[in-house]
């Protein structure tokens, strides 16, 4: 009979189909399908004027803006989805709904110059600056009052979402706490008004003794497939350390979650052939309310199901691997190699 | 600059992106891949051996179970997500975790004998048959104490999750209350306490009033793209009489609402050039709560978007084409006729 989970901050129900499973390697199939090639890659050098002008790049060799030289740059998406960040916030309504403009943001960080290499390939070096860059812009974005929360998500493949090949993320900032966080926030309280602890130190507490789902763990991260796994290989990383956000890393900090963020991304990509995903990074809102806490992390989700009727229509996903499974699986694979590397990774 | 638009129930903010919007026309490329062919349809006349044995079906010629002569049938999921429906319910925990046994109900009911023809092309006829057979399963799990909630789904198109190519829908019974569910039963109590009506009664007359999202009415039904649709195209059918059960439906508004369920999926697919969608009906809970009321609907997902990092990490949906808009070209649609139609639609 299938097992109903229930997620432990949310509340959330997945349904653990064991009759409907596939084996782990059954999803080896399920390469992503490469974003069509464009003639002119605005991502690569030379092509920085098919872009908005860069907001932010690291340029060590001190190149002038928007000209080749730089290690990661940040852009105005060009079809923003939210923005400008300095417009005025107006509520509105139409008869009985409520409106709202969409201040905000929406950015595009390029990882690297190099058109090929994603997080997999990419050293911990290179990593390490693409989250420096992350940070930068959402503690710019942070500080605009306008500004209820700042989200950075990546989506790999076309079937994700990807609309350009060369490897980018994206930073979207909202002038409305989403509900997603909303119910992260929630749970947390709920869970630390009954228990006096925070849940996700909790989760990981459990998930270190128990070992079942683990994937990897260095110094300050720990990789895991979640309980209530929503999809086959939905993994996180959590800071081990209770870190209420994302942009007070320490540098230490920032190198071991670039090895984490490379381990899990290689062990995804190498192990299931490159499949289509999204991961996101869930951190407390810009404007934390007194009193409240909250344990940043990363989800991620590999596309290698859809969300049909079922799913919409109740919020319930049928889960048909187990992350037991899907964790031994993961832990088995080889990681692709760094192909250059001038910080010394944390030790794990 | 883009629209934020709350959903008035549930408080679900989407962004109408107009920077990222394309016309409707252009949805038009996005045709349903049909699901591969099977050699046998286990759905067709003289393969019912192929199914799990019946658990219903309309046989007006006296024709024996499980053999030819059925107008609909609906048989147990081969593969199914929940079930059977009469295990015990048994709760339990792992760790800080909790779980519980997928008790409940999977259930496939085959349209009818065509392999061809899905609701858009059916005779208001035959669709009303279809809708006799949801009621009856509706109720029979509905009187069962371990279920919480039923619901019906279509998944039409295999992007849209279908994995048999003749027309069918599905029922699930579950031992819990999802989540999507719960939250309209918030939001509808909410907005009765501040306002002392039914949100849907509402919605309904503020639709009818404006007149720029509906679609389609007849004497019990309105079909309109809902003011925060999550997705271009989104449209709901709702009963004009304020009703909280699906199952409740007179016989007079069982034709009408399969003549709305042919007017919306005879639009989407003549306009849209036959796209995959989902569909589910939200109906009140089994056993709903003392006081507590709700207005079943329908609530129909044309996949012409994907949900990405942020739609996933957020919760926010970015609608790239208004509902005033989709509506319109809706209006504008010739529905493909009934080939048959036994029984006068109700008038419109």
């Amino acid at each position: 009979m299938p097992q109903l989970r229930q997620d432990l901050v949310t509340g959330r129900w997945v349904a653990i189909a064991t009759e409907r499973a596939k084996r782990p390697s059954s999803f080896t199939r399920a390469t992503a399908v490469a974003v069509p090639a464009t003639a002119q890659c605005p991502f690569c050098f030379g092509h920085e004027a098919m872009t908005p002008p860069e907001v932010l790049a690291y340029r060590p060799d001190g190149s002038l803006p928007n000209t080749p030289g730089w290690e990661v740059r940040v852009v105005p998406n060009l079809f923003p989805a939210f923005g400008p960040p300095d417009g005025e916030l107006t509520l509105g309504t139409d008869g009985p709904y409520s409106t709202m403009n969409g201040v905000g943001a929406h950015e595009v960080i390029i990882n690297s110059p190099s058109h090929e290499n994603d997080l997999a390939q990419m050293s911990i070096d290179e990593i390490a600056k693409v989250i420096r860059a992350w940070i930068d812009r959402h503690q710019t974005h942070s500080a605009n009052p306008s500004i209820q929360y700042v989200l950075i998500i990546n989506n790999h493949g076309k079937e994700a979402g990807a609309s350009l090949e060369h490897p980018h993320t994206q930073l979207f900032g909202v002038p409305v706490i989403p509900l997603s966080i909303q119910e992260d926030l929630d749970g947390t309280r709920r869970y630390e008004r009954q228990h006096g602890r925070c849940v996700y130190c909790d989760i990981i507490a459990y998930e270190r003794r128990s070992g079942e789902r683990a994937v990897y763990e260095n110094e300050h991260f720990l990789v895991f497939a979640p309980f209530a796994s929503r999809t086959p290989f939905e993994t996180q990383i959590i800071p081990t350390r209770h870190e209420v956000n994302f942009s007070d890393m320490t540098g230490t900090e920032q190198v071991a979650f670039a090895e984490a963020l490379h381990q899990l991304t290689g062990r995804i990509g190498n192990g299931l052939n490159n499949p289509p995903f999204n991961f996101y990074i869930h951190s407390a809102p810009c404007h934390l309310a007194k009193g409240a806490t909250y344990h940043w992390h990363v989800e991620l989700l590999p596309k290698l199901a859809i969300a049909a009727g079922f799913e919409l229509g109740s919020g319930i996903m049928i889960n048909v691997a187990t992350p037991e499974a899907a964790a031994e699986f993961l832990r088995g694979v080889d990681v692709y190699q760094p192909h250059q590397s001038t910080v010394a990774p944390a030790p794990h």
